[in-house]
C-alpha cells in the first residue's frame, strides 16, 4: 500500500488518511501473525493448500481496507468484492463512476492487479507443478530456469526469472504508453492493468475513452503478451527459437485470437461499422481483451451481432496460456481435450493401438491427462452450478451465465446485466461474496480451494509431497 | 408407413395418396438396393459405421416423403427436418399449426418417434458396447440377455428382450391414456412420443391442451420411466431386486428429477403460481418431460423465472440414462465425471494412491474413462461451435444456444426463438440442415457419424472389431 500512498500524498485527493490507517492495521496485525508462526522446516500439502487460500484471502481483506476507509466503496462487502476483482486480476467493479475516485485509490486498484499477476506467475509455474494439480505437471519439466533436483531452489530461481520478465515488460509498456500521450499516472494504471490481465480502468468508458488507435494497438498487443506463457520469454531470452516456434500452445493461443479476430471483423463489417478499419481495430482489441481475460473494452460489445459476442463468450472459457497471467481454462488444456477426441477417433478403428497423447515431444502421462479432464470437468460443474444459484437474483440467463463465466474466468464484465457499460454493484451482498469467491476459485485453478472444502481427504495424507 | 396408411384410410382426410406414393418409392428403391448387396458374412468398423449412419439418413429422407407430398411441410428440408426429428426422438418441430394436419400424418409423425425410441434402444444397448464408442464398452457386461461368448446371439436376444419391454411399455400406456379420456388414436399418438422420449403432438399447445391432472401426471410417470435403462426393466423381471435398488445410475438420475421438481416447484410457487399443487404438477411435468429430452409441455416455460429456466437448461445436457430412449449426455457420464472430480481432490493428498473409478462394484478400465471423457469433450465442442454458427441467424444467444443444446440433446423446444410456444419453422434452410445433422450427432453417440468423417482413420483399421 505503500506505493499508493506516496501517490495519494502526491496528488492530495483525501484519501491518505485511508491508506495511513490501512497501512497500520495490516501492518500490525501481519506483524503479529509473524510472531505466531514456529519454526517448522517443512509444510504439507494441506498446510501449502491452506496458506496459498487463505493468503489470498487475508490479503483481499486487508487490501479492502484503503477503498473501504476511503469511502470509495459504497459498503464492506463492495470494498472486499473489488479487492478480490483486483488482486486475482479479473477487473470487475461494483463502482458505477471511477472518475471521481482519487487517483490514490485509482492506483491502489490498479496495483492489486500488478501484485495478483505476479503471484499467480509463481502459483502457476513454480508452485502448482510441485503439488500436481488440475493437470498442471504437465509444465514440471518446462518451467524456466536450472533443471534442478530439488524443488526449493528452482522455485526461487524461477521466480527471480518471472519476476525480471514481468518487471521489463511493465517498464516496457509504460513507456510506450506515456510516447502516446498518457500521463504517467495513467501510464502506470493501464500498464498494471494490462500485463496483470487485470481490467481494472481510470474511465468510466474503459479504454474506449481514449480516442487514440496508437493506444487501443499498443494495449491490445501487450494484452496478447500478457497471456502468453512466460516460460516462452526465458526461452526467448536464452535464444531458443526453435523451441518458442514449435510450441503448441503458442501457435494454438496465437491461431484462436486470429481466427476470432477476423470473424469478428466482418461480422462487425457487415453489420455495424462500414469501416473495415475501426471493425478490425476493435475486434483485435476485444478478442485479446477478453481471451486474456483482461476485460478492457473500446466499444459497447454487449451491443454486437449475437454472433461476435458468442466467440466473445467461447472465448471466456479458453482464456490465455497456462503459466501466463491471464485466467480461463487455459488454451493448453483445451489443446489436451481436442487431441483427446483425436485420439477417440482413431481407437474406434484401431481399439487396440496404443496412442500416446504429447505435448510437443513429450508424452503426456495419463494421470496428468486425467488431472486436464477433472479440472475441465469441475470448471464446467461449477459454472454450471454458479449459474443456476445467481439466476436467483432475477436477471436473465444470458446475463446471470456470464456473470459467473466473467468472474470464474478472471475476466470483468459480460453481457447484458454485467455487460462493459454496467457494474457488478446491483447484485446482492450474497451474490457479491459468491462471485468473489468464483473469482478465487478460477484463480487459484480450482482445487487448490476445493480440496480444502473436502476435508474428509486430509486424514492420511501421503507424505511424499511434502514440500522442502 | 402401412399402418399409417391404414390411419389415413379410416380418417379419410385426404392423406393416403401422399402415403401410396411415399410407400411406393421407398418400396421400389429398398427392393432394387437390397438386390445390390453381395453375400457378406462380416462387416467391419467402418462398414457397421456407415451402414448405422446413411441407414438413420436414408430413412429420414425417405420418410420425409409423406410429409412433402401431403403437403404438410412447407418444403422439402422442413420435411426432412421434422422426420430427422420424428426418427431421433427430437420431437422439435417446423410446422406452426399441427391441428390442420391429417391424422395419417400425425400419426406417421408421431410413430417415427416409437420406430426411433425402438432403434435406438438396440444401437445403444446392444451395438455400442460393442463397437466401444464413446465410453459404452461400460454396457458390455450389463446387458440383458444371456451372457454369451460370442456377440451376434446376445445382440439378437437383447433386442429381443428390450423390443418385449418397450411393446409392453407402450400397450400400457396406451391404456392408461384412453381410461384418461383420450381418444384411442390421440392415447397412441401420444404414447409413442412418450415412450419414444420424441414429444410430437397433436395439439398446438402440447399436452397442456389437455386440462386433465391425471393425462398430465400420466405421460409425466412414463417420461420418467422411458429415460430409465431398459436392461432395469429386465432385471426387475427377473427379479433381481437388489441389482436395480443398487444400480448408481438409477439411483442418480431419480435424484436428479426430485431435487429439480422440487426446486422448480418453490420458485414457481413463490414467482408464478399462488397454488402449491400446480407448481408441483407442471414443475414434475416439465422436469421429466426435459431431462428425459422428450420436450412435451404443458406450460410456456419460457416465461418461467430464470432460475427454472437454468435448471431446465442443465436438464438438457444431462439427459436419461444411458440405455433408454432418452437423449443428451446420459447419466452415467455425468456420474463418472464426479467420480472422476472426487477423485482428483482425493489424489492432491494421496498422489501415490491407485484409485478405480467403479460403476457398482466393476471397476471401469481407464480406456472407458477415456471415452467417456472424450465423448463428453466433443458434447460441448459441437454445442459451442454449432451456437456460434447459430447465431448467424441474428437470433439472441439464449435462443441460439437452446436451439443447438435442444437439437443435439434431442429433446425438442428450447428458449426464447425456439421456446415451446413457437417452432423451428423461422430458421433458414441452411440452419435446418444443420439442426438436422445435430440431431442425428446427437441420437448416433456423436463418434459413429464424426468417426465417418475422418477418413484419414479408415486406413490400416484394426481387424480385430469385425462384427461377425
Amino acid at each position: 500500500m505503500v506505493p499508493s500512498l506516496v501517490v495519494s500524498l502526491f496528488y492530495n485527493q483525501g484519501d491518505k488518511l485511508a491508506f495511513l490507517i490501512s497501512i497500520f492495521i495490516t501492518g500490525v496485525i501481519g506483524l503479529a501473525m509473524l510472531r505466531k508462526i514456529g519454526d517448522k522446516n517443512h509444510i504439507s500439502t494441506k498446510e501449502g493448500l491452506a496458506i496459498v487460500s487463505l493468503g489470498w484471502f487475508l490479503a483481499s481483506l486487508f487490501g479492502a481496507l484503503p477503498l473501504f476507509l476511503s469511502g470509495s466503496a459504497p459498503s464492506f462487502i463492495d470494498a472486499f468484492f473489488e479487492t478480490v476483482s483486483g488482486l486475482t486480476t479479473t477487473g470487475a467493479t461494483v463502482i458505477a463512476d471511477v472518475e471521481i475516485l482519487p487517483k490514490g485509490i485509482l492506483f491502489w486498484r490498479s496495483f492489486t492487479h500488478w501484485i495478483g499477476g505476479m503471484g499467480i506467475l509463481v502459483f502457476t509455474i513454480a508452485l502448482l507443478p510441485a503439488l500436481g494439480i488440475g493437470g498442471f505437471q504437465i509444465f514440471k519439466a518446462e518451467s524456466p530456469g536450472p533443471i534442478a533436483g530439488k524443488i526449493a531452489p528452482r522455485i526461487k530461481d524461477t521466480a527471480k526469472i518471472l519476476y525480471t520478465t514481468y518487471f521489463t515488460i511493465t517498464v516496457l509498456q509504460i513507456i510506450l504508453l506515456k510516447i502516446g500521450g498518457m500521463s504517467l499516472f495513467e501510464s502506470a494504471v493501464y500498464t498494471f492493468g494490462t500485463v496483470g490481465t487485470g481490467g481494472f480502468s481510470t474511465m468510466n468508458a474503459s479504454v474506449g475513452a481514449y480516442n487514440s488507435s496508437y493506444i487501443h494497438i499498443i494495449i491490445g498487443t501487450f494484452m496478447v503478451l500478457s497471456g502468453v506463457n512466460f516460460s516462452i520469454y526465458y526461452s526467448l531470452f536464452k535464444g531458443k527459437w526453435r523451441e518458442v516456434v514449435k510450441d503448441q500452445e503458442l501457435k494454438l493461443y496465437l491461431g484462436i485470437v486470429f481466427t476470432a479476430v477476423i470473424l469478428i471483423t466482418i461480422n462487425l463489417y457487415m453489420t455495424l461499422y462500414d469501416n473495415l478499419g475501426i471493425s478490425l481495430r476493435d475486434a483485435f482489441f476485444q478478442v485479446s481483451s477478453i481471451i486474456t481475460t483482461t476485460g478492457y473494452s473500446t466499444a459497447n460489445f454487449d451491443l454486437w451481432p449475437t454472433f461476435s459476442k458468442a466467440i466473445l463468450f467461447l472465448l471466456m472459457f479458453i482464456g490465455g496460456c497456462a503459466g501466463s497471467t491471464a485466467g480461463g481454462m487455459k488454451v493448453i488444456r483445451i489443446l489436451v481435450l481436442f487431441k483427446l477426441i483425436k485420439r477417440e477417433i482413431s481407437k474406434i478403428f484401431h481399439p487396440r493401438a496404443i496412442i500416446p497423447i504429447k505435448n510437443g515431444e513429450k508424452v503426456i502421462p495419463n494421470e496428468t491427462i486425467a488431472g486436464i479432464n477433472s479440472f475441465l470437468a469441475l470448471y464446467v460443474v461449477i459454472f454450471v452450478l454458479g449459474t443456476i444459484i445467481i439466476s436467483l437474483e432475477g436477471i436473465d440467463l444470458e446475463s446471470a451465465a456470464s456473470s459467473v463465466a466473467a468472474t470464474l474466468g478472471n475476466i470483468g464484465p459480460g453481457f447484458g446485466f454485467v455487460g462493459p457499460a454496467r457494474t457488478f454493484g446491483d447484485f446482492s451482498g450474497m451474490s457479491k461474496a459468491l462471485l468473489s469467491l468464483f473469482m478465487l476459485l478460477g484463480r487459484l485453478e480450482l482445487f487448490t480451494i476445493i480440496a480444502l472444502l473436502a476435508p474428509k481427504n486430509w486424514r492420511n495424507e501421503g507424505v511424499n509431497k511434502i514440500i522442502p
